[in-house]
């Protein structure tokens, strides 16, 4: 039966929530990846040592293996030299959300000043610090991270040896300014490689496929593609998986989030698989990321096997993407 | 204290849906209108007289006022001009849906064939029966409406003298329209003049706002906003009005449709004054409607009243828009 073994797979950006959600799903993450970057907008955001160090404690005690690595971040504000160095070891990046844009991102940068942020970006950049940023604007839901690219120029102009990382792109913008400037990468999500706005609001309304940035059109997602297929040395797998209860994305408002993370690797086989290309699979989900991290995570071996696997219809309260449907790739162990 | 007289209201275009549901929205909808375009969308479509005949009768026993005039049509499909002969006084239109573009839609027309289409478009063209068309391809949500207007200038230019109703639009493309071919018309609902996309989907999401045509773009919006709010003799208001029971809107799989019957002539009271076009409203909600249907219905007159009006959280099973909001205006009387 075919085989894929993937090396230390990595998830560089995944929302795993604290007490109860934690439980649920920070051992469905650390099960089948080797490290994942995890993301700081608790409420309220993580942004002291301590923060840092409760938060990174919590998910360890919630993890079922202890062969895998939480690489924590801060909730970006303008933080001084001196905390930064302070905090320098315990962390590898710092996220920034615009104000408003996503879930608990209400502290957030409400404009950018760049002399006003200048401090805190040049002591990340001499520090090696990676500024991780959800980058959209508070426009109109189709052109907000379009829009947001300008932003990125600016900031990969200001401090070119500040490695910054677009996260979760979902636009042919975003994807051509990996080329444009030697210090901007980007994750790419596993259902952005799948769906477009019509998977979300073009048929049904589909709340579990509601995500933010939303699923752009057509020509997005094959921009994406081909730099994920390709495994572009600038783009590494982040999930961005985003647990909701059920209760509360079936509602008259629902939030923005894909849970993807039990069921990405499995997902990936197949799109890389349906490319031909399950040869760049390892360098997308793990080589990449290490070489832009500069990360170096303990061993760890996730075979998958051409085997069908039913997608769980919930996991704990959350619903994963494509509940209830059939995978042909599964994860036959972990070593 | 501000007063707002209407004459014989109309709703071009309304889902009255059936059984259960047909009790709970037809006296909604007769209590404020002099008469209401009523959709053939059924399970099965409306296709014979007797099922116009049966659905019209079930309708007026539904109905708590006899001031209220349901104006039938039938589901598009190829008749014979016998047929449409026979059935002409029962309808007044026949409403035109591409397969599997909307709710009940699947009996549709899979291809815009005008050489097929031909025998029956000529005779509604001399029998005088409307057109109503859902102008919607299958492409991408945000497209659909704009790419279908080659198939709106086909049918224009080939049948010059039968009146269409482009329904339900919501791009400046359509807007566009009017003013190119002499024989097409439009119906606008309420909700495309208050919401965009944002409103669905850029923010939570928002099942009870999720509807077919998808609500576009702010410069869609500001088009239509323009045509209805200087009462274009082209254009009516026809609400869509389409009620879903509040689990099915509020689970996994929403269908669309925004229910608004029982607000409409409310919300508009509310838009018109905020442009300064209360004016035009009478020509809006019943008068340009008139002219192009050419119907006349009963008197009938609605008083409305700058008087604050709490939406209420349901309506049988039915969650309207902006429940549980306050409007500030409100029907005191229908004489």
């Amino acid at each position: 039966m075919k085989t894929m073994t993937l090396t230390m797979p990595l998830d560089m950006h995944v929302h795993l929530r604290d007490g109860e959600m934690l439980e649920t799903v920070a051992p469905l993450t650390s099960y089948s990846f080797s490290g994942a970057l995890v993301m700081p907008n608790l409420v309220p955001p993580v942004t002291t040592l301590d923060m840092v160090r409760g938060y990174k404690k919590r998910i360890q005690a919630a993890m079922e293996s202890d062969d895998f690595e939480p690489y924590m971040t801060l909730f970006y504000q303008n933080y001084s030299r001196s905390f930064l160095e302070e905090v320098k070891d315990h962390i590898i990046a710092i996220k920034l959300y615009p104000s408003g844009v996503t879930t608990n991102s209400e502290g957030g940068v409400a404009s950018f000043d760049i002399e006003a942020m200048r401090e805190t970006l040049e002591a990340m950049s001499d520090l090696g610090i990676i500024l991780s940023v959800h980058g959209e604007t508070n426009g109109f839901v189709m052109d907000r991270e379009a829009e947001f690219m300008s932003v990125y120029e600016m900031l990969a102009v200001h401090f070119p040896k500040l490695k910054i990382i677009m996260e979760h792109i979902t636009t042919r913008e975003a994807v051509k300014m990996l080329d444009q400037y030697e210090n901007l990468y980007a994750t790419i999500t596993v259902h952005h490689l799948m769906i477009t706005l019509d998977d979300v609001a073009g048929g049904m309304l589909r709340p579990h496929l509601f995500c933010k940035p939303i699923a752009k059109r057509p020509h997005d997602r094959e921009a994406l593609l081909k730099v994920a297929l390709s495994a572009h040395p600038k783009v590494m797998f982040g999930s961005d998986s985003a647990p909701h209860p059920k209760h509360t994305k079936e509602s008259c408002g629902c939030g923005a989030g894909v849970f993807t993370a039990p069921i990405a690797l499995q997902l990936l086989c197949e799109i890389f698989e349906a490319n031909d290309s399950l040869d760049n699979l390892q360098a997308f989900v793990s080589d990449n990321a290490q070489q832009i991290y500069g990360i170096c995570p303990d061993f760890k071996e996730v075979v998958l096997v051409k085997h069908d696997f039913v997608i769980p219809e919930m996991y704990g309260s959350v619903v994963p993407m494509r509940a209830g449907e059939t995978l042909t790739w599964s994860i036959e162990r972990v070593d």
